[in-house]
């Protein structure tokens, strides 16, 4: 009996209607976080409790569904996805009174918003090949660090004086450089540091220099470095590469000189 | 005499002078349209009204014209810039007298710009490719949307206090963050909720990370994928792929497998 | 005598040391410029009044040998740098004494600095490529200008009584949505309109969405559609093509039909 | 004794961990100049400065290390990275006291920092391949001065008399039309000259088309002229390329010519 619970469920698992139903139950979570932004009234407000009870069930059913379907249990917490949805039901389910902790809860109920791109392939696809490009990323982010942490430094040690809200120190700097970065009001800090350093306009220009441009051209060498090369992998499965013809070149020069040596052969006999 | 005048239509619709005048027209009634955002004197206004009234009937014949001199009456609206001017010529056909009314009017004849796309090719080149696009943006959409509205709920959650013109409910959030991502005084925004969160520059960071950096890669990912894949299909047609070197190559081994053979019987006559 | 003085010319003007004389006064003429935008000491205005005189009457020697140094005067003017140069030279040779002409003269002369571009050969190449995508450009920016015009009417009809300054005619109208594409100040434009017409970000989020998006879009795939177009002749010139290959291979093919043939007649031959 | 001491010097500068330790140096260096920014206690201030004279006196060893353990003294100078890291030890042992000097010495003990980029090769990398697009680039920044000059130059003939402090002289134009080019408040700057010259929005436009979008078309231009380049150069090292597949068609073609001959030769023995 259990082995046929088993299948009734695997069945279920793999049947469109429930995966619908799992995304309709996400998109109504989502509402109904979006509808606790307003102001609700009482009866409103109950609705969203008994909701949010309703929720919190289901997704847990869901999941156990998902893992009892699961032949080799092992598999289930090699996907990351798997291991994300079972991490927001479990935190979810933990129960919170107090205002403080009520908050966090909150927030992570967000967090089942995500449970949308775990369900749908092709947002898994988006992040799958968002991922693929972030270990070559991490270098440049690395370096744009250090870059940053320079500039902050000598920003620190030359106008902490002038304006220590944006210069008090190396972090709060940071955080003013990257708002020079995004090119928000960054000459109002140039023109407040050019009155007591004039040629501070320097500093500005070359870390605008070093970061937006260097950044994009780095971003843009990545990202089409990695397209071309799914792109090149694509056309391998469907078009044969120049490594193919030579090799099927090749095989007809042998052939040829097979030929060679019959004819060879073929005029020695003749000639006898 | 019905298909004499038939013919006719069809000979007009294709006349290359008919064409221009019809641009000519679209060009003049922009041009209208224009106009009639300045203060207009009394004549010019009532210039306007029957330069509208012609531009209404001319419109209206043209579609005429070029309904009936689609052989297939049925084809005629299988092509999306045919619904498109059709509809905008019925509306525009309307009586309209009440103010209220008379903006939604003047709206509508504002669209008649647009019919500039359905007449120059190369313009409906540009749109169709934009078309092409779009379902593969699609998704990336939706993950932005995603990500807005994750953000939002935590923005609004957390920063509700501070601000609510900012941060009032969900809605409002999404404004909010969509101007932070469009970098529009957003460290205004952030020094004020840093006031109260001193840590809350991490939301902001996060946020202009995934969506502005995000975005920009898929964008640029699926932008030069569909270019190069138009790329791939005009070489395809101009040169053969390596696929078609494989084929005639293997056909070269099948043509030499036939000279063994015919060699091979040839030494056997010949030894025999 | 008059050709020997023309062969002068002509080794004069492909002398390596004339032409970086000519860089020299080019660069002396930008500086003399830029100086004049200083408040300069009596003496000092008098050295870039004669100054001017010198560069004036050399520009025009140097255009001059390079019209006699050219062998058919035709040819001279086929090249739009050799009439770019030569308009510079004789704009600034009419005399002007009023102010408001001073002005006029002043601004000509700046034009000057642009034969650096005329002089540097990389600089013309990289003008030459924009050159090239110009005409593919042309139509992008026609759809800019027609989405331009369409919002620039809706605005102007819908918040010409919020704000006459940003939205008073058409003109205005398309500056102020350049100003929101351009993301300047653009959310204070967006709350103004809101309080009358709540709805008005649909307005600007199309608006940014057409623009912004859709402008980056064509960009990039005209840019890298050129720039692989290039790349692609380049590789035509140092690799043979796949069609070249089909060739050589159906030229094998041809050969084998021989051989074949030759075979078959050698086969009758023998068993005869 | 000696060679000993260099054998064992060389094995070090190899050692994995000790190449770890380095890197952990550095950071602790960049670290302590972070922690400088703050306001410290007395008894962390004296920390600092013990670790200042152990973080030199360590780099100054480690320098050494690498110079003795270099086989060939000539080739230890020929790497830009080993002459940027031995100035870097050699400044930051110059003794300074006075006020004035000290900011100084704190300047250059920041680009320790850099030396990160020097013992990580991963970001060797990153920095090379920057550099190989440099030369390409140094035309359109070159391009870039010559617009900004010119424009400058009109902008301060024109803009002077309305707001010196933006369009004083060349310098500041400059600087302001940088400003321009990064949209920071640009319209505020327009609107000003719009006053007094309606037209000038030609001038803002025009700029902004010819830098930014010049700018943008050129600089992804470059940048995936040299990402493919790499990526053809790195193809060419795996697969054949299409001249090798017609230099190997070729050579099978010699091969058919051959066979023929044969034939040929043994049809006439044949019919001998």
């Amino acid at each position: 009996m259990l082995s046929k619970m088993h299948g009734a469920l695997v069945r279920l698992r793999h049947n469109k209607a429930f995966e619908f139903f799992v995304i309709a139950v996400i998109i109504i979570s989502a509402l109904e976080i979006g509808a606790k932004t307003y102001d609700l009234s009482e009866p409103a407000l109950l609705i969203t409790q008994y909701l949010d009870v309703f929720i919190t069930l289901f997704f847990l059913i869901e999941i156990l569904i998902r893992f009892i379907a699961e032949e080799n249990k092992k598999d289930f917490f090699k996907s990351g996805w798997n291991i994300f949805d079972t991490l927001v039901v479990v935190i979810s389910l933990i129960p919170v009174n107090e205002s403080e902790m009520a908050l966090l809860a909150r927030l992570i109920r967000i967090f089942r918003v995500l449970r949308m791109i775990s369900i749908v392939p092709e947002l898994r696809v988006l992040i799958n090949s968002l991922m693929i490009a972030l270990p070559r990323l991490g270098y440049v982010v690395l370096l744009m660090f250090i870059i940053f942490y320079i500039y902050a430094a000598i920003g620190s040690f030359l106008f902490n004086d002038i304006n220590p809200v944006l210069w008090g120190n190396i972090a709060i700097s940071m955080l003013t450089l990257f708002r020079v970065m995004t090119f928000e009001d960054w000459t109002d800090i140039q023109y407040e540091t050019m009155e007591v350093y004039p040629m501070s306009w320097i500093f500005y220009m070359t870390f605008i220099f070093f970061t937006a441009f260097a950044f994009l051209n780095m971003v843009i060498g990545i990202v089409v470095g990695v397209m071309e090369e799914e792109h090149h992998k694509e056309r391998r499965l469907t078009e044969p590469s120049t490594k193919d013809l030579q090799e099927q070149i090749a095989s007809l020069g042998e052939q040829l000189t097979k030929l060679q040596t019959s004819i060879d052969n073929n005029k020695v006999n003749a000639n006898r």
